[in-house]
């Protein structure tokens, strides 16, 4: 049988399961990764499983989105996640070493080898040939602890690329291209698979980019062959010995194909408030820019900063733009230090950040009221910016730098420099912020500062439960709605009780009292709910406030696991029409909850306030079924290990 | 008669009064500059008194403080300090561009000039020979309307410096040795004059280090002469036009002196929680170390940041320490990007941050829970660092960067590398993110976001007055207490409103509420209350909460400029013992409050709850009469002017 990479990848790893598209499989994981606002929450529940060393490949914490730090929690979860991590075998990459895709590209990433993540953007790997994943903090600890990672086996998409970008066209602008043709609905329960002649004239991270921003497609992940121009990039690492081909077969098959012909794109820009709301910014026009931003997981190369440095030097940033720039890592930093291209920016009149996420999670530099801000990051959801009225566009690296030097949305492509960056032969190698864990059997004490709260734990599922339909929310409820991600909340994501105060606050900020004053109920909403990140908060905060089951159209892939991983039902409406036939405060039954959710695909939803019932589905895999009967992956995971 | 310094300047620039130590005189104000912190809430009180275009020589608007930019509040701010600064006539300094202290030094001081700044560290600029004085808002913004402004007459204290430093003993040390020496009270109504062959030993930067932390010692500002160093430092800044000699008369008399010799001393740190806390590093011994910070306005200029990078060069930060840099400006940072010393910083682990404030005013990068935090900044109040239980020590850049590198406090004359640096020939100029302001009679939009509320008026002084005691405070209360100042707050500077319900709170978190629900009345305080910052918002906070007056035993100058400003009378104990007479909640009356205010230098309260009464004084110019008697400058300015 001719196979694709995923499916390679895949059976390489299937723990179990058949590799049908749409049926569960489970598959061994190689490495995982961490950030420090999802991870201080995975390792607490690393320990709640009790094994004493992971059991992965290699298993990396890093610390890359709370780096403000406005008050004393954000160094107490670094202290935390510090020493956990150096107690259970788990490498640390210290705050100010960069963000966790772009270091874990450069120093870890391993082609064919599996990486979950406790982000969203964790696919930013697939530009190595990782089948690369993101995942709720539970599953991260699951697979630290040596358990496999459970899945629908997905559907494969082909995306052909054809002919070169012109000069001045980005990584950014394929991947933009992407998403207007597919949406931001269009890679559930798939994985982007690039392919064609055009995949050889995109660097490593132009790849990176391409699948970094792929989450925001909702697929699975996405995946780029390991080729030669992956082994030249490991190799400028010093890392030729972790490289392998892995390559489709010649006769692999696709569910799915499109083509895009590279030498056809021209700059384009996700229009506020959706990335997949995009125009070309020939189009979209010249309007006044009030904030350029330049950084994230998506655009933080050594690649990406030459180029901005390039159209930067000898200029200045426009009188009223803010430009500030956050390399994605300190040896893209340290490079851009060495070799002048820093200085560039900064006599342009660059704000330089740490190297870390900064704003493109809402941490910091939030733009001022009605702002235009192009930013270079991969979501544009309304409020991310930390300014509820500003616009947001997402744009390449190129766009925002002459953007922000005009003063206006402005096109690359009608600059007349030459865009050639030499890949460099050798990146500055130099992994001193990396900490390796203690030996086996040590006595490193974990330090838990006062904000690190207990884990919260759901009971075993109830045979009948009642409660209200105590919110209704519309289409694409992302997770940032639905447990906002700012710089005032990120420092309590070790603190649930606290975090549960805003859940769904951004849709009806008395949520959070009606769902406690009415000892919780039932979250009504429309389709693809739980889009964006991958926070097991989402999940977590619900959880706190009493929520037994959600009943949406349709459901996020990583959100709808999170939910089940808390014991919460994601159920889906058999009939979408009964959507509008539900009120808030409506009372809702269901009275066989936990005989459906182990014997069957739906159950019937009472009606009471308005005499009526409705049928809804659920889709659990048998191992689900046990996992929401005993009120969660945690009470599973310590049932299992018994 | 022969003159020092402090004299010569006054002398030049006096507009009333004798200059006779004790008695109000007012000077002509050349320069003024101010932070975005303090400064939305100067031009608000600028654009209320109604003057078109400023009349200083020059006045500069920098923003430094709220650069992390956590919500649309800071970037509103910078927009309506960069429209309303443009429209005036006031120069802007870009957010970026760096400290305001540090900038002002590098680009606008001139040697023999006054500098009036709503900063408390304005006296930074006494390291070019300028009469540096840090006010608050409402005096710079009456100074930029061409008024006067108005201060005591001070005492001069020398401070004779002899010898030369050691290796690896700095500036920072000499600072703290006179803290030590004079305590923080020491400095009250003096101006702090450097004289002495040691002088010559000391470049700009050393002795700016020297002068802005003289603030911490109450003085009125700290002066060194202008000679052929500072000469020699704005010929490398490209302004040796500005420069001219400022130097004592031969024979000039001074109030007080002290010798200090510098080759005598040895690194010292000043211990929690206070300035003069102060110990020699060798004595207090290696305690470990859990964050170091250096930057600030006191130690953040070129040769600083180079002696940093010096000891970090080919080094790793200790694993269990975070180390920050903040360049102090943007000429700083950009020298270092050039040369390679800022690749150095990086290669050895050190998390770069903007050219701003930053942790100094508790902007970030606050400790883990009772971390040891070794700074080079000037303050060490308790919970400045937004970390309540952090204990924070403060050093010299060289101290700091060896105990980053070793993990424990370090003496760093143990160092055995030179530490020679050279002084530049030629800085590196680029001004770019200056904004010039617009021609006199422009157009130009203020453009004024949500957050920016009315400036609160004080009611012209009533004859009588009754009000409970709402809180009683202990000795050297700070602004920090009066109006706590962090990331959480920041924003909030242009809001009196909202921030009046934190006004003292880390005292007695109930005294806004209480104050509120008691319709406004006393403050009961120790000795030296309102010490620290210039921020008028610690008296414009109790102005909207209702006070009427503050009883203390002392009053820190600034603090108690502002509360006249704002119409709220400070009194001091005639005999301290009554301090302990009164307790919180007693209900306080003064009978003849207006008339004694145009009258009299105390009067009489009335404690009704125990039956009994005191005497109370105060320090009140004809002028400052009338101010309270309009209830503030405000008033009294647009009296004046009519």
């Amino acid at each position: 049988m001719f196979l694709n990479i995923t499916q390679k990848i895949i059976k390489s790893h299937l723990v179990s399961g058949n590799m049908i598209a749409g049926e569960e499989i489970s598959i061994k994981i190689d490495q995982t990764l961490t950030q420090d606002s999802t991870g201080t929450m995975a390792y607490l529940e690393f320990e709640a499983i009790g094994i004493p060393r992971v059991k992965t490949k290699r298993s990396v914490a890093y610390i890359d989105h709370n780096t403000l730090q406005s008050g004393f929690e954000n160094a107490d979860d670094h202290k935390y996640i510090q020493t956990v991590t150096k107690k259970h075998g788990i490498y640390f990459s210290r705050p100010g070493n960069g963000i966790c895709h772009q270091v874990h590209l450069e120093r870890f990433g391993i082609p064919g080898q599996t990486l979950l993540g406790s982000d969203s953007h964790t696919p930013t790997g697939g530009g190595l040939g990782m089948l690369a994943i993101g995942a709720g903090g539970l599953d991260v600890a699951v697979a630290m602890g040596g358990g496999a990672y459970y899945i629908t086996m997905p559907k494969v998409v082909k995306v052909n690329l054809v002919g070169k970008l012109k000069p001045w066209v980005a990584a950014k602008d394929i991947i933009l291209e992407v998403l207007r043709l597919l949406t931001v609905k269009g890679g559930v329960g798939k994985v982007i698979e690039y392919s064609g002649e055009g995949v050889k004239t995109l660097s490593v991270p132009e790849r990176a980019t391409i699948t970094n921003m792929g989450a925001e497609l909702g697929a699975t992940t996405s995946v780029f062959p390991s080729d030669d121009i992956t082994k030249e990039f490991l190799k400028a690492q010093g890392r030729e010995s972790d490289f392998s081909y892995i390559l489709p077969d010649d006769d692999a098959a696709y569910d799915e194909e499109i083509t895009i012909d590279l030498s056809k794109l021209v700059p384009l820009a996700a229009k506020p408030h959706m990335p997949d709301n995009v125009d070309t910014v020939k189009n979209i026009g010249k309007i006044k820019v009030d904030q350029v931003a330049i950084g994230s997981c998506t655009n933080s190369s050594y690649m990406d900063m030459m180029k901005v440095a390039k159209i930067l030097k000898g200029k200045t940033v426009a009188e009223d733009v803010s430009l500030v720039i956050s390399p994605g890592s300190r040896q893209v930093l340290n490079m851009l230090s060495q070799n002048g291209a820093l200085a560039d920016m900064i006599s342009a009149g660059a704000r330089i950040l740490e190297t870390a996420c900064g704003p493109c999670i809402g941490m910091g530099q939030s733009p001022k009221t009605d702002a235009i801000s192009l930013r270079t990051f991969n979501r544009n959801f309304e409020g991310r910016s930390g300014t509820k009225s500003a616009q947001v566009y997402l744009v390449s690296p190129e766009t925002a730098a002459l953007s922000a030097i005009n003063g206006y949305l402005s096109d690359p492509t009608e600059l007349d420099i030459s865009n050639e960056i030499e890949m460099p032969e050798k990146f500055l190698i130099n992994d001193n912020m990396v900490v390796e864990p203690a030996p086996e059997n040590n006595d490193v004490e974990v330090v838990r500062g006062p904000n690190i709260k207990e884990y919260p734990v759901n009971g075993k599922l109830e045979m009948s439960v009642t409660g209200k339909a105590l919110i209704k929310v519309e289409d694409n409820i992302t997770t940032d709605h639905i447990m906002p991600s700012n710089a005032k909340l990120l420092p309590f994501r070790s603190n649930v009780p606290y975090l549960s105060n805003f859940c769904l606050a951004p849709c009806d900020d008395k949520f959070p009292e009606r769902a406690k004053e009415n000892g919780g109920g039932f979250i009504i909403a429309g389709s693809n709910y739980g889009q964006g990140s991958s926070r097991e908060h989402a999940a977590l905060a619900p959880l706190y406030l009493g929520i037994k089951g959600v009943i949406a159209k349709s459901f996020a892939r990583i959100h709808m696991a999170n939910l089940i991983n808390s014991g919460i039902l994601p159920m889906t409406f058999a009939d979408e029409a009964d959507y509008d036939k539900i009120d808030m405060m409506d009372t809702l039954v269901i009275d066989n909850l936990l005989d459906s959710v182990k014997n069957d695909n739906s159950l019937v939803v009472k009606n009471v306030t308005k005499g009526t019932e409705f049928k809804v589905n659920f889709a659990l895999s048998d191992r689900q079924r046990d996992i929401m009967a005993l009120g969660g992956l945690l009470n599973y995971t310590k049932e299992m290990s018994k």
